[in-house]
């Protein structure tokens, strides 16, 4: 069985994703390029390949088109975003993905912004690296209504963290209208609308998938809605914050700023890196050594159970089939 | 009553403090320079003043000096280091300060300056605002070996706050050998040597006072010990860490790198803002509108008390006059 990698880093930092793979003596290539793949570059790569272990990059129809002997491809990762899951069904192409392990990281960076942005440490951080001091007035978590759009996989960690800092007031909005809260007397966990989310929360943190319900979720309506003070903060998919929106709202100080690890375009080129208000880090969210490494191990674990004939164990559901 | 203000922003984004002293209608002077005061500046301004409401600016037996009708000086916060503590009993001058307001400011920033170091969020977003995507290797705070050096109000919050991410390991020093450590069955927490912390943590953070005996605590020889991935962080005071011999160490990157909150001279201006791997923030650690509030407020109301001629009850401890 021919492999091709197209998700970089690859067993970086540890080698047991390889090992994982070598057990079965599967021919491995990995993206030889070393930046994420654009469209027309997997479909020149791609090639006789029967396995793709994928990253964030656009799997399209065109690409599978030119897959002629993919069998699986496996997803280092939660979204689906970037699948054309309908076109691979089509050629009996099976979508397997790792949605547990990138959880715990992505939720801990996602805390890490939240108090960066109260206490506004990346606009010292630049200021000092500039020569100037200037003490910013902060907010603690346990000060101010936190949002949480989408308590899945992620959003439930970040509750689960926020509460160990006594946060007080925690709005949770979910496609799951009936989804359950834990019940804590010292913090009003309190489901509601995105409306009232915008409206009310000095912090608003997504944690949805991208699909065209949420494509644009955040845009120049929404950010109208925000309170002046409000923080919001992307960790989940580019494409769901309309940057442009947020740009103008952020130059023009409507709300009170930004923590963006991901974007419609990565590597990300963009206007929001001309302000300070708005803190950018490089879809990072999952690169945790150890989470990053659980996830490429579970994705090749996936590949050779295929390999071996055996029941594969994390395909991608029959609901994700049905967005768009 | 005359009561000078020194330390700034004072009641700046809630009136309340001014509203405890109104009650007594003592006569109040907010430092007119609005920024932190030297000696020479204090020696011009303490004039008549019978109380002080003071910031972290040197209080030193030549400012006694100067001040002859000064009965009460109220710290707002919890470091006595900036006071000639014997000085101003020799002159029967009265010292109160505010311990525990500071506190949960405190060890919320460390946990966010954790997060940022172990993540490289402000490499990230230092780089992302010139235009450059570097997706950066992190580690999850339970992933790491965390050393904490002084357990006191705020160390112990940040263990706290720790335990709450599933660390694993937490090595604790403090002054005190026999200082109890909460049981946890998820969690090593365990009372150790400074040595041990510098040779093994990956994470170091420093909750002690500045004393004679903490003055250069990290310097050439402590960094020299320490893992070349070890992060150092600094919340607690400026001169404790050497900044000399921290700026060599992050240099020739001997160790991963540092956030640093506090310096030896405040505003700043020296060549760690050269460095990408020092993160650096304004002297903000107690600086959340809720903790500030609450020490502004504690420090008016144990001046309404003096002025009433009721019993003080924020006075310093006798044993914070030994040291030195």
């Amino acid at each position: 069985m021919k492999i091709f990698v197209s998700t970089v880093p690859f067993a970086d930092v540890d080698p047991r994703p390889r090992e994982v793979l070598r057990e079965v003596g599967a021919e491995l290539v990995v993206n030889p390029l070393n930046r994420k793949l654009t469209e027309s570059d997997l479909d020149a790569l791609i090639g006789d390949y029967e396995i793709l272990i994928a990253g964030t990059e656009s799997i399209s129809e065109s690409v599978l088109e030119k897959a002629k002997r993919l069998k699986l491809i496996v997803r280092v990762g939660i979204g689906l975003d970037s699948v054309d899951l309908r076109a691979a069904r089509k050629r009996d192409i099976l979508v397997s993905y790792t949605p547990d392990a990138p959880s715990p990281a992505v939720a801990e960076l996602t805390i890490g912004l939240m108090i960066d942005l109260l206490r506004s440490t990346h606009v010292s951080n630049l200021r000092m690296h500039k020569g100037e001091w200037y003490r910013y007035f902060g907010r603690r978590l346990s000060e101010v209504i936190i949002g949480v759009i989408g308590a899945g996989r992620i959003g439930s960690r970040v509750i689960k963290h926020l509460r160990g800092f006594n946060c007080r007031q925690i709005l949770v909005n979910d496609i799951d209208t009936q989804i359950s809260l834990p019940y804590d007397p010292t913090c009003t966990l309190e489901r509601t609308t995105k409306e009232q989310i915008y409206q009310e929360a000095e912090v608003i943190s997504l944690h949805v998938p991208l699909t065209p319900k949420t494509r644009s979720l955040i845009s120049e309506k929404e950010l109208g809605q925000m309170r002046p003070d409000a923080l919001l903060i992307n960790t989940s998919r580019g494409g769901i914050v309309n940057e442009q929106d947020l740009f103008e709202a952020l130059k023009k100080q409507q709300i009170g700023g930004a923590a963006i690890d991901v974007f419609e375009q990565e590597p990300y080129t963009g206007n929001l890196s001309t302000l300070e208000n708005c803190l950018l880090t490089a879809h990072m969210g999952s690169m945790s050594v150890d989470c990053r490494t659980q996830m490429e191990i579970e994705a090749c674990q996936e590949a050779v159970r295929f390999i071996k004939g055996e029941p594969l164990e994390s395909l991608v559901p029959d609901a994700e089939y049905n967005h768009g």
